[in-house]
């Protein structure tokens, strides 16, 4: 078998963050969205420069100075209430509608099943709670171990290491492309949800399957595993 | 004496890119001021993925490909035409008003004045010279040696490196707050030229001086440096 484990991405691929846009929009009417793609490009490009300066630390409190951070640029006066508001969407996300059952499918199949997350093990933890995921997965794989975030190679090797086997032999799922592409370089077998229909981006490199839903994992991998 | 010698980063801090916001305009109208913001945080982003992945190419290759990516996002239709007009604009940029006479006053002093820069050498010169500062260097630093971009410590050390100093000794000055924070934690003493009035990252961390134009470098470094 050419696939014998998969790792899926959390958040967005797995954990649904609109939620997110829609409080934003409540607590701050007509900023909502902006808010919400602010803080998010500025939680990532976070992770980038603690992972490159070695000055990690975990992506809860990453996400909050992202949030902090984006309310003031964008001249939102953020109170504790709606801090603690937005933070907490994070542990209360849901999975997107097809996920459980397409889990349980792959499950059945024999594959092993696995998140790799650049969230710590706390935030994962309750979101595969708030979004009835408990016991499908056999790993819960966060950077946290490593404190490098992805795309560093440590983050990455966790697949690998966790699972012993070699990258290409793990079908690595996320719904950012960037991830996905990285991904590949690192050595997996990737596979793109690219539930917004968005263009590659333009690294010279992609993804070794695309789709729209996570329910179109299951074509690609018995594509490459034939019965 | 604290500070013996300045490194500056050149895109938005010496040379205003400001002209390709008004060439993006003139080529699609409407858009210009979208399509020029998304080309400077993807280039970046992709600084940060190919640092983080080992994968190094060229400053001025990742600045095409962020250019063909945003066009692709943002549904304009970029021909080769406008490609060639845009990029070459990043070789035509002209310094801020102040900046020739601010690095020669601090020449003056007798300061050793480098530039630290994400761009390679070639589009560096190029820049130089269409700024007329040819001669105010004495030198030209660009990550192009080390295939890392900043904020990866690498980048960081060509300055210590070149002037054969501390960082603590090198003052680095920045229009981009994130480098002036990492480099801060790489060990320089460090200025924020804060042309935006933007607020500061939530890094947890600030550089040592703040001004809103170059010329704020000078009464810094004499307070640093007393007769």
């Amino acid at each position: 078998m050419t696939i014998q484990a998969i790792t899926f991405d959390a958040y967005g691929t797995l954990f649904d963050v609109y939620s997110i846009s829609e409080l934003s929009e409540k607590i701050f009417p007509g900023s909502g969205a902006s808010l919400a793609e602010m803080w998010r490009d500025k939680q990532i490009e976070y992770t980038h420069l603690r992972s490159m300066c070695s000055m990690y630390k975990p992506f809860w409190e990453i996400t909050q100075d992202a949030l902090i951070f984006s309310c003031r640029r964008l001249g939102l006066r953020l109170d504790l209430a709606g801090q603690n508001a937005l933070m907490g969407q994070y542990a209360r996300l849901h999975a997107f509608p097809e996920n459980l059952s397409v889990l349980q499918q792959l499950r059945a199949r024999g594959l092993k099943l696995a998140i790799l997350s650049n969230g710590n093990l706390q935030m994962l933890q309750s979101a595969v709670d708030a979004s009835l995921m408990q016991g499908v997965f056999h790993h819960l794989l966060s950077v946290d171990v490593v404190k490098k975030f992805k795309t560093s190679p440590e983050a990455y090797q966790l697949g690998p290491d966790v699972f012993g086997m070699p990258a290409k032999n793990i079908l690595f799922v996320s719904s950012n492309c960037w991830d996905a592409c990285c991904a590949t370089w690192f050595g997996y077998t990737t596979f793109w949800v690219n539930r917004t229909a968005a263009p590659l981006e333009e690294l010279g490199v992609a993804p070794h399957g695309e789709g729209r839903t996570l329910a179109d994992v299951i074509a690609f991998v018995e594509k490459l595993n034939p019965a």
